[in-house]
């Protein structure tokens, strides 16, 4: 199961970190920007940064989290990079987790679907345009927004994670809201996660269906683990956005695991910071890719 | 301000329809879909049969939604057809609805608002990838992954419709719960939406931040209404999905505005459809727009 292989990977590179590739033009060394002047030079410039990257955190990490946002930016030239980046990742061994987000009812779902888990066949014929290991959702739209999903992962083994409390500022202002049972819509849509992902538990107790919980509430993260101790968790907001190792360690179970750890900008930009300084871009990223594990690791783990 | 545009397109045509343009290669008349092997095929033939409809339904309605989805399953082709088809449905006078349903946070809900809303800047030129009049987002994320969207929109002169209460069968299981202050979640919402609407109020009292409100939930959508007279209406869930047009008169004001209907396989598939046997396509969706605008005039207006 799609679940197990992730968590297989997270224990060989001993790392819980999908490096993410919100690869934009501004995020790339200004040698490259300085050749990019139309969408398709900035697809091709950015699957040529993604690809150099991939070669170099390919054993040390165990999936890349791909947001889509930052390639239909760039129109159809940018998700033929989106493409070509998530071909070129799976081909060199790395799990992908497309963050895109989606979310419709019936037939509709069942379109996105087609695109991201089950594919599309045409006169016979499979084609799989964006196929990912797993990709997230948001499920303000009930049962019928996710179970046409679910019902393709199972089919094909693929994974979700359904948007649960997000890393944001001001993700309360809806999920902390306090229903008349008592429960906030966070935790309500957790619940909703974990039934969605009955179904789909593998061998270390944790379901293909996960949920994203953000680094940077502390207090709720722990709220959902003990409520929901077979859901596996997608967990952004660690670093730029404010969240510390020490945060998000409430996440993991005494074998150190329960969720994957994303970390876009302070891993794409690393060449940028203070701490890398002369380094290329690779090198810078390659290290902060290091000090990141090691970060996790002290603070999951008690190393 | 572009809801006034909306407003005057639908007074002109007398027509509060949206086509929806969910064409996928199923919907398609078989001596196109005979003729359909490979995804760039289907980006092709979709991107005719919709370039058909729209030289036939022009003058006839305001605006064209077009969900994103059926343009996914086709990969990076079907990307192009998808802006395509925007393109010549902007070149030839219709407004378009760019049905997206995209939600993230800051830089990320940035990166998609450029997608849809206000460009891409490379290299100090401007690129519209997907340039739309109004694209359909989700709050779920609270504040920070609508107010990006919203700026834009101030900026470029452009709309939103922020997902309230979905025409879908469990909509209700999360946008129906009842909070502690005795309101619904989807009565937060579309309080929310309201005040991000607030400065955005065009000259026939309507903002350019409207709500997506299922025709097929009566009373939620005269809950809503009632509460948000400044908020206009994407209305799905026409025909196809059970709504009526008595059911969604109360989405309507007593000058008959209020909100826009919209039909997909109504119209995009009439010809398979008893009622218009024997028409070829083009002819059956001309029909089907004829009829559903007489029974929305019967039905709003009382004519």
């Amino acid at each position: 199961m799609i679940i197990d292989s992730l968590i297989e990977r997270i224990i060989k590179t001993n790392n819980p970190t999908a490096v993410g590739l919100d690869t934009c033009v501004d995020y790339l060394p200004q040698s490259m920007q300085d050749k990019i002047a139309t969408l398709e030079d900035a697809g091709k410039f950015i699957t040529e940064f993604n690809c150099n990257l991939i070669d170099a955190i390919k054993n040390l990490v165990p999936a890349v989290k791909v947001q889509v946002a930052y390639y239909e930016m760039y129109g159809v030239a940018g998700m033929k990079a989106f493409s070509d980046t998530i071909k070129y990742a799976k081909a060199n061994g790395l799990m992908v987790i497309a963050d895109v987000k989606r979310n419709d009812i019936g037939a509709t779902a069942g379109a996105y679907s087609r695109a991201y888990i089950s594919g599309t066949t045409i006169a016979g014929k499979k084609f799989t345009p964006f196929e990912s290991d797993f990709i997230t959702v948001n499920g303000y739209l009930g049962s019928d927004g996710i179970l046409p999903f679910v019902n393709d992962c199972k089919m094909c083994d693929k994974g979700l994670f359904v948007l649960v409390k997000t890393s944001n500022k001001s993700s309360g202002e809806l999920q902390n809201l306090t229903l008349q049972n008592g429960a906030t819509l966070y935790e309500q849509m957790a619940s909703l996660v974990q039934t969605w992902g009955s179904g789909l538990i593998g061998k270390y107790g944790f379901s293909s269906i996960g949920a994203v919980v953000g680094a940077t509430h502390k207090e709720e993260a722990q709220r959902i683990r003990q409520a929901n101790p077979s859901t596996f968790f997608l967990i952004p907001g660690y670093g730029a956005q404010g969240g510390t190792a020490e945060d998000l360690k409430v996440c993991f179970n005494k074998q150190g695991l329960g969720g994957i750890v994303n970390s876009s900008r302070g891993i794409l930009c690393a060449y940028k910071q203070e701490k890398y300084k002369g380094q290329d871009y690779i090198t810078a990223s390659v290290n902060a890719v290091y000090d990141m594990q090691k970060d996790l690791e002290i603070a999951i783990k008690g190393e």
